[in-house]
């Protein structure tokens, strides 16, 4: 197989993996660490050593034979594999609870993500600020405005009827990701990632634990 | 292996699996489909028929030969091993934009489900009601509350800071599974599930498939 294909073929297990190393090194950084092999990166956060190793050669060699990983290298090349090396614009359909929470969280304004604009269709809450001043804009102009943004993910914190076209919507408006919030299936369009974000399979998931307990 | 711990070792991908196979049946029988074989199955719906039959085969025999499954039966025995053949009550702390948009969901508000109460420390919260009149409490109450509501699943949708004493105090009023959203990770809490819901993990993984693109 070769390279891009290996690269094609990373599975959402991957992707998950990637992102909680990433998170290691960041805290490894954090604390003046130089350097560190995969065998003391696995035991200091409880993974697996073979698997990292086989994780990052998908990647390309960064290890050094004898010395391990060094942590600033080692971050800088999990972000730039992860497309995190730069800021990407992110817009939010939808101005309710759910919508503004997602607008003012640390998790989609840290780094590598900038929340850019909110939209929605009541007039009272067009021209308004979320709390941390993202403007909540017409609905209607989604096509226009994402396009002139930059927007390159779109979220949907929208009622179930009306998800559907608010990602196409924002398909048309060149965003090429979509998380849905909503509690409806949004089916695939083209060209465009759709992540249906499911909030009651996490709940269902403690229930099985539960009633394994 | 017993049967015990060949269930017990179930993992979040059997989990996850399990919840998408519920899904799947809950649509047949509304579509008053009353037999489907496991090929079938996974066929309609994109999974893999081999791996249906092992999910299912670790919580007993309920396939028929020849006929396949009897949909009321499976979707009956899917939720038992679930544990949602009875309603869990769920209940919130941090009563803000994502605490109320949780508490408001189906998502949470569906069948196993019922959100019963919602915490805050901010007196001016505290006494009103969220959208689908579920009462805002007093969040130094939550040991003696949780216990008089049964509480089995809380959920944090606090700020970082307050994340690890409202799961201590979730687990002293007896809740068995914490999901947690705030962008902090709980440290495991002795008998009590806790499942870190960092939603950074999602964006993430959308800009790792659109470097990939």
């Amino acid at each position: 197989m070769s390279e891009k294909g290996r690269i094609e073929s990373a599975s959402e297990a991957t992707t998950l993996r990637l992102s909680l190393l990433l998170r290691c090194v960041r805290t490894l950084d954090a604390a003046g660490v130089r350097t560190i092999s995969s065998s003391a990166l696995a035991e200091r956060f409880g993974l697996n050593s073979a698997q990292i190793r086989k994780d990052l050669a998908m990647f390309g060699e960064f290890g050094v034979r004898g010395v391990g990983y060094h942590v600033t290298e080692l971050m800088s090349r999990l972000k730039e594999v992860m497309g995190l090396d730069r800021t990407r614009v992110v817009v939010i359909v939808g101005a309710g609870n759910l919508g503004q929470a997602l607008a003012d969280s640390r998790n989609f304004n840290g780094e590598g993500f900038t929340v850019a604009a909110l939209f929605d269709v009541d007039g009272r809450k067009i021209g308004g600020r979320s709390r941390t001043v993202v403007l909540i804009r017409d609905a209607s102009g989604i096509p226009v405005d994402a396009q002139q943004i930059g927007a390159e993910i779109g979220i949907l914190a929208v009622p179930p009827d009306a998800a559907v076209a608010a990602a196409e919507a924002l398909a048309r408006g060149g965003v090429r990701a979509i998380l849905n919030f909503a509690p409806v299936t949004v089916p695939p369009i083209s060209d465009v990632i759709v992540k249906n974000m499911d909030l009651s399979f996490f709940l269902e998931g403690l229930s099985f634990q539960l009633a394994r307990m």
